[in-house]
């Protein structure tokens, strides 16, 4: 018999520990949430060190993510994945962005680390406006053991081409305490 | 409120029109089913113009997966991701090809179309060995409308370099037939 179903779940500690009702008025705010919530996910073991928030252009927080993979069994329940699906669930829609004047305004998306190769293609459909990066690529892979996958050469570009503003190395340090804490755990999520 | 849950799912028709239970001994049988389901979603009106499916090295069918994006409100519901999400599911283990030695053998993955940036990433954490292609990244644009994304110059070198065999241009005109009839169609899906 064929599966014919993917259900894919955020930790129940999400809606206990994160505060839905606050605006995230800047970037920085927006940053430590996602770096916030990557910490949790270890703490938490329920997943890796991963974490993602999607806001609308007020500050709202619309979506959430954090990575599922070992969990769901799912390779592609990455961070950044699991925040545009939800949000998109909760839009009911499939392009975050679709200008329908429903006074979303931009759509931003703040993650932990640089998005891997699927994310980064993934966030070109989803959606967003903007794209807030803590964690380099190069600190995901020496600091917590992952790899990236191959990216285009001048991926940044590519995303500046199809309208979404990317900011890089936001509150970078933290983004790679909570890598290292990780990597040096030896724990496998 | 956040949401935490995305539930993705098949359409109903693959539960009897698609035969489970044969094997698809060769490539060409099973680059023959990815296109045929790209054609039955369309002919179905559920969801775009493409198919995927999981064999193992037997050539049993494991996963399947059709393009879902519009009615699921889902841009990660690509048929590629559909295939080996649903895939994981069934083997419950989130690397396909994990070498547990439970006599599946190499993965292989066969796709009606040139898999886009996200899908192309994906692949490379889904644990496949094969990756079956019929329709060229072109022929998705021009055909029926959709753009692929950016990837890495030299994307196909980039899996061979991970170990993953690709293999393209199989039945390619019966893949750009799916495609063309979709774009003249006038459906957006």
């Amino acid at each position: 018999m064929l599966y014919g179903q993917i259900h894919l779940t955020l930790p129940p500690w999400i809606h206990d520990e994160v505060d839905a009702t606050r605006v995230y008025a800047d970037n920085e705010s927006r940053i430590a949430l996602a770096i916030d919530l990557s910490r949790r996910n270890v703490a938490h073991r329920s997943g890796g060190p991963f974490g993602a928030a999607v806001f609308n252009e007020a500050g709202r927080l619309i979506g959430i993510g954090v990575n599922r993979v070992v969990p769901s069994n799912c390779s592609i329940a990455h961070a950044e994945m699991m925040a545009v699906a939800t949000c998109q669930q909760r839009m009911q829609r499939f392009r975050l962005n679709d200008g329908d004047g429903d006074g979303d305004g931009r759509i931003i998306l703040a993650t932990s680390s640089q998005p891997c190769a699927m994310c980064y293609g993934a966030l070109i459909w989803a959606g967003i406006d903007e794209l807030l990066i803590a964690a380099r690529s190069d600190d995901v892979q020496t600091l917590a053991g992952f790899d990236e996958g191959p990216l285009p050469a001048d991926w940044a570009g590519e995303l500046e081409k199809r309208g979404i503003r990317v900011q890089r190395d936001l509150m970078r340090d933290h983004a790679r305490d909570v890598l290292r804490d990780y990597g040096e755990s030896g724990v496998v999520y």
